[in-house]
């Protein structure tokens, strides 16, 4: 078989197939403040494995079967009654799918939804995954500005309003509106009130991302979304990512039937993990609750670390978020500061991890100033270090003034 | 908001978004020859959690870790050893993407392929699974006849050059070459070998999938497909779910890069599972061999039990295939013989689930008198007894003539 040429795959790909993603590892700082990655210490390793070996013994040779795609019932009936207890959100475990992350649901959602060029309404900086995967379905993405309460819900609606004037009405609306990612603020009641008084309005289905909402460390719960509508406009997420560990691979989504339908006629892969279900659902049912007051409290110090180093190192250089849960600050820099240019820089040289806001923004341009620096994975020695790194670093690249400069 | 009206979704899907899947779960029969599950006693319950355990012992904080969409890394390399030594296939861990099990791979090789319309060619009849996704990607599919070797080369060149004469040259090339879903041959080296002269003509590349290859029960291995092609005209994909267990949700794929890179670009909810990938990698490395041979002899034996079984029951009132491994049966009864009308009949009264050849049919009616029966996960006394009561239940529903009548 010499001299037959090498296929050329480029001819054959699918005109909606999205660019090529690179494969092999990327280099993660010790100072790793780019991903939003948990605590690791706290993962409740051994008791997973009790979990798993108590299921086993009960079920383990249920192993040998296809589950179906929605995932194993019992979890689906955990999340169930967490969303009764903690967001008001009164469905059963049929109207669960459960996926790998959340991504995986916020992936059927766009996949069903959107056609080349529609519309896609979101915060005008909001989570990077996914922008990608609305970006994937060649969404036409439109951010709206935002407060320290969500989006302004005049610029939503103006959003909304030219983009029923260009003949594309939104497909989706969608938001993190608890503890936003990157920008670290929580909707308020108002807000959300309002977005859903304006989704019905308009026909719009809402997405809420509530990935992080168990993560409080400071201030009240605010009534999900979903909670506030009763007409089938909301389509919720969320994840046990950041409260057991992405590892894990699990995550939910709910939404009226119609909608779970079309998502689980694409969802690929078939049912979630169904060992690493057992162990999330034994754990869990028993044991997430207090997990969670553990790990808040964790997250809290470090929260409260790198809000402390920011105020050393960076001062009144930069401006932050003082979220009051989530795992990230967000650090914006003075206007022509450039954070981009630097990053593999600083990571290179000060062994230091960030995301620069414009892997956040909506337009894929803005916030070439600002900072994503999650506080998760670090330990808050790590944090004060790291901290004053990035500040070093920064300086010594010119993106900050010299300090008392 | 009291009035507003629900949310009417259907005006909102996208054109490309394929018909809804019914929630909840379907009956199972206690004969269920239906779907592919391997036996469920022998499935290494113990020893996966001692690999869980050494594994979170030696990295478990890395389950706080998004880990590249490739998937954890030494499973990886585990696979690349383990295609070398048993498919002649050489490729390096960074070649390999592992998937929640095949399904998932063939779901992103089809997704990065096909535009609607496409032309797919495909054994006449062959792995519903497979089928659901090329059609949920709108493929137009081309069955090719088979023999006990495999596609008739004939039939495959004038399926392929008539897709060509309709200006839709084909695509891929989809095929279980060894022990064919659901029609049991093994694809002889010399059709391996036409078929690979035939893409490597054409221009077309070939999606094998090799996922029964480990449960050879007689008769001697033949190459892979991919191991005859040097041309980058071949994407392998396989799975662990046969050998090890579906619930563990691992198969992994094989491509040139190019491939590699748009179909990663195309993969929902991020890497694989690391927590069951953590498990099976370590039991894998010291133990799958092993394993295999062990459930080899179990799975003989049940073959063994069922044609034994068929031969008692339906004798020559049917004609099936003698398969050297796998888990199925091809069972085809008289033509005008017809076994969709009867199936929930049977389920209901005789506990039995089988599935119709009309599943598995390139062209969705061919098979009506065709039944795949799976004999992997009953014991073979439930086989005996589940093919004494599916021959007695069809014969009650006039499918079968009575027997000596």
């Amino acid at each position: 078989m010499t001299g037959t040429a090498p296929l050329d795959f480029d001819r054959l790909f699918a005109r909606s197939a999205p660019a090529g993603r690179t494969l092999g590892t990327a280099r993660r700082g010790t100072y790793d403040f780019a991903v939003a990655y948990p605590d690791p210490t706290s993962i409740p390793l051994d008791e997973l494995i009790d979990g798993l070996r108590e299921a086993l013994a009960e079920e383990g040779e249920d192993l040998a079967l296809y589950a179906h795609a929605q995932g194993y019932a019992p979890l689906r009936e955990f999340v169930a009654n967490k969303l009764a207890r903690d967001r008001g959100i009164y469905v059963t475990a049929d109207d669960i799918i459960l996926g790998d992350g959340s991504g995986q649901p916020i992936h059927m959602i766009a996949e069903v939804l959107l056609d080349p060029g529609d519309t896609v309404v979101v915060e005008d900086f909001v989570y990077s995954g996914t922008l990608s995967t609305f970006r994937r379905f060649q969404a036409d993405l439109r951010g709206v500005a935002c407060d320290n309460e969500g989006m302004l819900p005049d610029a939503l609606e103006a959003v909304v309003r030219q983009a029923i004037n260009d003949g594309k009405p939104p497909k989706l609306i969608y938001t993190v509106p608890t503890f936003q990612n990157p920008q670290g603020w929580t909707m308020s009641l108002e807000r959300r009130k309002a977005l859903v008084m304006l989704a019905q309005k308009y026909g719009v289905p809402i997405l809420e991302d509530d990935c992080y909402v168990d993560l409080r460390y400071d201030g009240n719960d605010v009534p999900s979304i979903y909670s506030l509508d009763g007409t089938g406009h909301v389509l919720y997420v969320a994840s046990f990512s950041k409260i057991i560990a992405p590892g894990m691979r699990l995550g939910y989504m709910t939404a009226p039937r119609p909608m779970l339908e079309r998502a689980l006629a694409v969802k690929s892969g078939g049912a979630v993990n169904t060992f690493a279900a057992f162990a999330v659902h034994r754990y869990a049912t028993g044991q997430l609750h207090s997990h969670i007051e553990e790990i808040v409290d964790i997250q809290r110090e470090k929260r409260d670390a790198m809000l402390e180093a920011m105020e050393e190192h960076f001062g009144e250089q930069a401006t932050w978020s003082q979220p009051q849960g989530g795992l990230y600050l967000w650090v914006k820099l003075p206007p022509g500061a450039d954070v981009v240019a630097a990053r593999d820089k600083i990571l290179a040289t000060d062994d230091v991890g960030y995301l620069p806001g414009t892997n956040f923004a909506a337009d894929g341009v803005s916030g070439r100033n600002i900072m994503r620096l999650c506080f998760g994975y670090c330990t808050p020695e790590q944090i004060r270090e790291g901290i004053a790194a990035l500040a070093r670093g920064l300086r010594r690249e010119g993106v900050l003034a010299e300090a008392g400069g």
